[in-house]
């Protein structure tokens, strides 16, 4: 059984550097009309970043939205005409300093799709090497390096608490137990 | 250390029923001024829900943001005055039929903090009963029972693509694998 919602009419509220906003009225399967609020994203992408003293990277930025610093993988924007894989490539560099030629691709996923397209594409790595780092002009923030098991940890402790850095780690966790689909 | 970023000026763009959106100028570490485009959401929870059977309970459900069906655990925004746990349990009961009154709290994070402040609350329940399923107006859904080890393996597969079911899901596991903080 599947639904769907015809879009009658589409307005556009909002065209920024980051997101979109329009206002959709469709029609819902039993033919009444119903309004979505969509925010539009551009698809980003993560990455599971693992040094060969089996460490993870992560990095500590302030989220202005929450009003808190926090920890997450190295994540960004896909831009214009780049793959899904040289943007994780990239954002690994910029963000931690560290690149690599040998990235995985894992899954992709929507980060919230009741109201947002945002969806990201994430990647491993277990091959990095030291490269340099190159933030964007606004961007503020640091890399760390935490035992893998101690992510793992941090994230059954609530300390680690971005939705795309839980459902990434565990993830790759599932691939090192070699829970194979 | 500890970056912020302080808010210069606020400009609110919209307000609407699921989300707001406003534009925050803040002045960055360096004293530089910039954008942030914030998009706002009530907090929202969601529910890993698991049969005596030892299977989990999904809905499936169109998401127009993204054109398509996908698999999500029970999930939905906490009301006003409600406890994130008292919005867990209804949610589950509206969209699954299925009630409980043994609910655990798991953790909470961020669907996307880089640009909106939406926080979910995850809760598993172990124990649960039927009762009656009762949608929202605008709301088509179903709901299924999949055994727990095939949800795991869904994951894996990328068949399961909502970011907070993924982080849930695989949360829980950690649980059941005691995983100890």
């Amino acid at each position: 059984m599947d639904y769907i919602e015809r879009t009658m009419k589409s307005d556009k509220i909002y065209d920024g550097k980051i997101v979109k906003l329009r206002i959709d009225t469709v029609e819902l399967p039993n033919k009444k009309y119903s309004k979505r609020e969509i925010v539009e994203h551009s698809p980003a992408v993560a990455i599971v970043a693992v040094t060969q003293e089996d460490e993870l990277l992560l990095v500590k930025q302030y989220r202005k939205p929450i009003e808190k610093m926090i920890y997450e993988i190295p994540a960004g924007m896909v831009e214009l005409k780049e793959k899904p894989k040289d943007a994780a490539v990239r954002e690994l560099r910029e963000e931690t300093g560290y690149t690599t030629d040998k990235i995985e691709y894992m899954t992709e996923f929507y980060t919230s799709p009741g109201f947002c397209d945002e969806k990201i594409h994430a990647f491993y790595t277990e091959d990095i090497e030291i490269d340099s780092q190159n933030l964007d002009e606004d961007e503020f923030l640091y890399c760390v390096k935490v035992p893998y098991d101690d992510v793992v940890k941090m994230i059954m402790r609530g300390e680690i608490t971005d939705a795309k850095t839980i459902a990434a780690v565990l993830f790759y966790d599932g691939i090192r137990r070699k829970i194979h689909a």
